[in-house]
Formats: C-alpha cells, structure tokens, sequence
C-alpha cells in the first residue's frame, strides 16, 4: 500500500509528553494515534463513533492490534496518520493504518492493523456489519476493501 | 507537614512512559501520581472509591489542584506518594500530597493539593459529607483534619 | 479575564483515551492540554520551545500549576485552550490559559495557572529573562503582560 | 503457552486514568503494560535497562508489537502482567507477555508479542545478542527461549 492509497489521512502534530526520553514517541502511542485516526474515520464517513452505532444497536471492539515501528518519530514532528478499512469480514472490520512524516510521503515511519469486531450492543456477541455500512466504507474508500468471505470470521 | 504526618504512603515506580524528553517526569503526570494515591487512600479507609460512595449516594468530584514543582523525579525513581485528608468541608474533602523519593523523606519533590466536592450522585449538587466519614477520616488519619466551619463551602 | 482577552487560541478535540469511566476528561489531562498550548504559544511568538530558548542558553521548568474544574469537557468536544503570558517576573513567566468549549465563550471549563522558572541551561539556575523576549511577548499579547517588580522572584 | 511457564509474573492494578468510557482499559494501554513488564523482566534478570545495555554499548529497539485482546480488563482490576523472552534471534529478542486477572489464571485477558532489536548504540544498526546476554536469559527462564538460527534476523 502507499500513501495514495489513503482517502483519509489525519494531521498530528506529536506531543511532548508523547515522547520518551529518547525523544521519540513511545510505542505505546502509536495505538493512541491510530484511535484518534479511527475515530476521525467515521466521522468522515459519516458515521459517528459510538453515536452512530449506537443507533443501529452495535459497537466496535478491538479484537488485535499489530504496529510495525520502522522509523521513529521525534517531538513536534507534523504526522499525518493515514487509515483505511482494507477488510470487512463477516463481522469484522481490518483498519491498516500508515503513519507518515508530512511531506515525506515515500517511506513510512509505521505501520499499524487493527481489527475490529462488529458486536450486538445489548448482547455483546459478533454481529454481521450489514450492508448499508457496508456500503457507505465502499463509498468512502478509493481502494475497494476486500469482502471476499474465505477467511471471513 | 512532613512525612511522619502520613499515615498513607503509597510506593510507585515511575515508568518509562511517563518522562519526557528531559528523563523527568511530565509535569501532568503528578497529577496521576495523586489520583492513584487518593485511590489507594480510600481503600485504606475502607471506602472504595467510587462504590463506596455510590452506595450511600454521592461521588466525588475534582474541583481544584494545584502541584508544587520542588525537585524532579526521574525514570525508574522509587517514589512513595503520601496522602492525608488536612480539611473537611461542609461539602468539601481537601487531599494534601507530598511526593518523596524513597529513603530520601527530608526534601519533597513535590507537593499537590486536591479539593474535592461531595457532590449527591443523582442531583449532582454539593452534599454535607456526612458523619460516618468524617467518623472514618478522623479514625484513620494521624493528624486530625481541620473541621472548623469558617471557610467551609 | 475573558476570551476576547486571548489572542493565542488552540483547538483542541477531546480524544477517547482522554475520558474516563464517568466520560469526563481526567483530571490530570487539562495539564496536558495546558502543555501543548503553551508549545503552541511559543511557536506563535516565533519563539520554539525548546530549540529556541536553548539557542539562548535557556530552559524554561514548570514551578507551580494549578487548575480550577468549573465544568467538565466531554469526548468528542472542540474545545478552544486560551493561554496568554498574564505576568513576566524577573525570572519567571506565568501564564493563565482558559478552556472554553467551541462556540460557548460565555463559560469558561477550566483555568489553569502555570509558572514558568525562566533557567539557564548549564547552570539550572533562575536567570533573567531577558528585554528582547519581553519584547517578544508584549508585541504578541493583545492585554499587556504584567511587569510589575514588586512580587518579583 | 500457559501461566505456569512464565517465572515473570509483575502485579499491577488498573489505575482510574487507564479506563475508557467503557469501564476497560483503553486497548493503547496494554502495551505500556507489556512496557512495564519488560522492564521489570531485565531487572529480575539482573541487567537494568536502560543502563545494563549502554554499558556493553548496545540498546533495544521495538520493531513490532501485536496484543490480542480476548477478554476486557477493569478498574481497579488487579492484573498479574507475565513475560518470557521466547525467542532469540541473531540480533533480536521476542518477549510474549499474557496478562491475567489476580487468580483467575485459566484464561488470559490479553497477550502480546513484541519484538526488539538489539543494536549497536553509536551505530544505531542491529548487533549480535551476545553471550553473555544469552546466558543470563537462558538462566533466567524456567522454558527454554528459541534460539535457532532458521528465520534469525
């Protein structure tokens, strides 16, 4: 994947209480900035989340994250985090997520994969992600995500 | 007021994530230190925070802190944060937290003051803290909290 | 003080993993918000935090902080933090920052008060701050800083 | 892999400030748990980090960090945060951490797998695990870590 692959991409500038005493953001922080990426995600696509899914009676969980750290990122640095839905499952959502130093979109500092499961608020079990949402992450994405139903869960 | 005026010392290890660039830790972050103290101070009191106080219908809320920077605390420091109820309000619980290093209890690293309102749980407006937890306070605290109604709110 | 009096102004989104159980933003986290506005603040001086105080063989180290809870900031909420420089001591800054909630300046959510020691680097000594950063300062703020050297540390 | 293979067992109560709007901890959070267990690991081990590496010249990285989340864990829970090192690379060291509830050790909430390389601290390029190094792990742990050399980095 590469950064024109992302409709969505979120400006970040890193905090300094982000960094450690190395400088650089510590790992753990990469999953912050990939929630806030997430969560500026669906307002995007118009789905505002919990509200949103609330309303139809669902929620998401984080079922697996994964971060692959290939470069640091240092205090101040003006990042752009990039994220689109690569998945859909059966009931489940994969976000990938790029991180990027601003205006150096060739090689990326991480990488990160969240997937997400689509739940019953009330019942709290796996829920098919039904077809108008469905269609409003196709609608969204300029990569059609995958929806092959195989390794579907 | 001095160490030997705390009957409740919590020992806490700053981690890795909670300093910054400079290798002390963030300045927000004692702010946390004093939560988690306030935390383990009503569990020694025997009120858990915040069933306790659901049960008998109230909560607590913050409604100013203040921190005293002395000296600063550093990666993998043992810290032993004390905490002491030093004035009870009509409505009001005032917390003062002194921060040492442990084995090092004759020069603070840093000070902070919490006061809390007792609020009713559903009307969410201040509530008289009542007798059995001034009972308690006064039972566990070996310095006596200031009552005097005076200043009180 | 009021808003009109801020000329320096940050938005600032609550982000999820700043809200706690009761979906208030924690207590601690208003410090962070008063960190980045002030690293914001000084980029809008033109004057960056760190690199720029350092070049001048200075550091500045937070003294004292304190914040006034008036009414909670939730998840999701665009809010505006207000910091200005409200004094400038012979070797200390304070600033006074105000956290509105976007549109809703009429009530302010929190205050917080934060001193600055104004240091030199090698020495970790107070030291003066010097005429061409008052300059700075005076020339940005819209109400002029008190310089007052009475009270001065 | 089960609670019996690990002999790194470090207890640690969720605190206030790690819990979401949910009630559990905010999913960010479970790798600074890992981040605390590996540092109390290399201090069991007897090779304090930072400072036991930068004496032989050498430093860890993290390259890549996945945590699969099973079951939530809750304020005030009481977690027992469980790392081994197991496996060896040529100049990598991958720890696995599960994370348990207090005495409720047929079922994990969570586990991890980071992946750190080991470099050169001037060069800042991977370096060999040593000996030595090899040794103390190996002593240390109750199952052997993987050492073969087949998809060695």
């Amino acid at each position: 994947m590469a950064y024109a692959d992302f409709r969505h991409r979120l400006p970040l500038r890193v905090r300094w209480a982000e960094v450690d005493k190395q400088g650089v953001v510590f790992n753990a922080h990469y999953l912050l900035y990939c929630d806030v990426c997430v969560t500026e995600y669906w307002r995007a696509v118009g789905m505002l989340y919990p509200e949103g899914f609330a309303a139809l009676g669902s929620d998401l969980y984080v079922r697996k994250a994964t971060v692959d750290y290939r470069s640091a990122a240092y205090y101040d640095d003006e990042l752009e985090v990039c994220g689109r839905i690569a998945r859909i499952g059966s009931s489940s959502l994969q976000f990938s997520v790029e991180i990027y130093r601003r205006r150096q979109y060739e090689s990326v500092l991480a990488t990160g994969e969240l997937v997400y499961v689509h739940v019953d608020l009330a019942l709290r079990t796996p829920t098919r992600v039904d077809d108008p949402l469905r269609g409003r992450i196709r609608a969204f994405e300029t990569v059609a995500p995958d929806e092959s139903e195989s390794g579907a869960r």
